[in-house]
């Protein structure tokens, strides 16, 4: 079946949420307020593109005919069943572009938001059929990193998470869902867990910032990447999960106590980390450093596609 | 130049350091109290560095011949300047052992233990010379997973230190300083925040344990398996990590509040997770899926290797 979809907002996320839903061979209409911001897309896209095909990731660049560029939202929206917002990280901003994705659909077209901090229940409170809304929050860029967090407010109809959990995967990304609204949903939640350690830890004089990243990228990262955390744990104690909470369970509640401990995030913090990261690498390597680091996606993406191949679960 | 080891202990982790150290092109001498264990190391290091070679790994076997297997302590620690210790994880065991690895060396033979949780400064507190002794924790198993964290007690020479952080380096690990000791040392506090935050998580209803794990091993975890996550925050704001931490340091300090709150390590919470796990994977297919997250460890292994080569800050 075809899905079609439209995805409001040409920026960084929209450009590529449009790249994703084309590979999986979905109609895409791509719009935004800006008709220079839409009129450059199409050059963005095309050479983002071009990298997949060059890392293997796709056969050929032709998905990319079936990206329509409107500069009218209701255009842009007719006949869509999908609709991905990927507007300004702005409340006021974000309500007035829902009621108008209400005004051009039908009550039936799932409204979802890339939003990675304000929740369903606040920019679809004032809507006359907040049900069909939620948020669908990605990792950038989506076209390397499959995770989508799927966020309903308790307004959500259950049947509309189904419908975009379904969509997500029919676009090869990986769907999951967060029962209940919550700061961070569950991706940044656990990114700011490491976060607030790495902060205590480096902060306290335990371990350098290039120490502590070498911890998670020769050690902890290596499992994560194909397990998660909680399969690691089932498989790290002849009994599984159970047998490893049994033996380092009070270990990590012990832990927990002095987590406890409100993470450092002061300037002269900050300005630590700063300086460390600028020894490793200077301000103005940052970008080149960005594209090593989307090269390195591309690979591990390529190397997870062949191994998962293999995984008698996947 | 050529570097002379002991491992004491033939269990995994002792056979493990042996492979790493005898692949690097060390003189290892490995020892057992119990004669049996020892019989049966040779076999079991064969059948290792054969799936070693199988993945590309490691050219040829050839490298095993460069261990060598003592039954007596003394004809072991023969030569050695360096001792890696893999006894039992059990203190009054650990000083006891200790002491005979004292009376069995030269003063400036350097006395490393494996230990995940207990602090040299209570391994070595009983010793004439404890200014030699420290933990080098390695990850299991250390022929995959290269970090090692060096955790020295306030009485250790912090040349003792740098000769250990050479030491592991030229045996072609990841060493990192810790510089005070502390509870779990580095890796397994990270990983600690991580599964406390876990727990609250699935504890609390907002996610299923399947998805915690696809939010890692489709999301989180990938970049962090090539980059750490200060060097990942250090990339995803324009103007680098104070950019970034500018932005979302307040979320991430506000998130900490909520994740003071103590987690549910309790028997129903385990046993909650226990049922998830268990209907993901029977009990029965544990050891099957080990061996499946050894081959997926080797396949990055390799993947790594080759593309770590491309990167200008290797």
């Amino acid at each position: 079946m075809s899905h079609h979809v439209a995805v409001v907002g040409a920026g960084l996320i929209g450009r590529a949420w449009a790249i994703v839903f084309a590979r999986a061979g979905f109609d895409v209409a791509l719009t935004d307020v800006s008709a220079d911001a839409l009129a450059k897309a199409g050059e963005t896209i095309e050479a983002s593109v071009y990298d997949l095909v060059t890392a293997g990731l796709v056969q050929n660049a032709g998905f990319t005919t079936q990206i329509r560029y409107e500069s009218e939202l209701g255009a842009a929206l007719a006949g869509a069943s999908y609709v991905q917002e990927c507007g300004p990280e702005i409340l006021p901003a974000k309500q007035a572009l829902f009621a108008e994705l209400e005004a051009a659909s039908t009550p039936d077209t799932i409204l979802a938001s890339s939003t990675s901090g304000i929740l369903a229940s606040d920019f679809a409170a004032g809507l006359a059929h907040p049900e069909r809304c939620l948020v669908a929050h990605p990792v950038n860029p989506p076209y390397l990193i499959p995770l989508v967090e799927l966020v309903p407010a308790p307004a959500t109809d259950p049947a509309v998470v189904e419908r975009a959990r379904a969509l997500i995967e029919a676009a090869g990304q990986v769907p999951i869902t967060v029962h209940q609204e919550i700061t961070g949903f569950v991706l940044n939640r656990l990114q700011g867990a490491m976060l607030n350690e790495a902060m205590r830890l480096v902060g306290g004089g335990y371990v350098s910032a290039d120490d502590l990243d070498n911890t998670v990228k020769h050690g902890l990262g290596l499992r994560w990447s194909f397990m998660g955390p909680l399969e690691t744990i089932d498989l790290n104690a002849p009994g599984g999960i159970a047998d490893y909470a049994a033996r380092y369970g009070p270990l990590y509640a012990g832990m927990a106590e002095s987590q406890a401990q409100a993470p450092d995030w002061s300037e002269s913090a900050i300005a630590e980390l700063e300086h460390a990261r600028r020894e490793r690498l200077p301000a103005t390597e940052l970008a080149e450093r960005q594209a090593w680091r989307d090269r390195r996606l591309m690979a591990l993406a390529a190397h997870k596609r062949d191994m998962d191949n293999t995984d008698p679960e996947n």
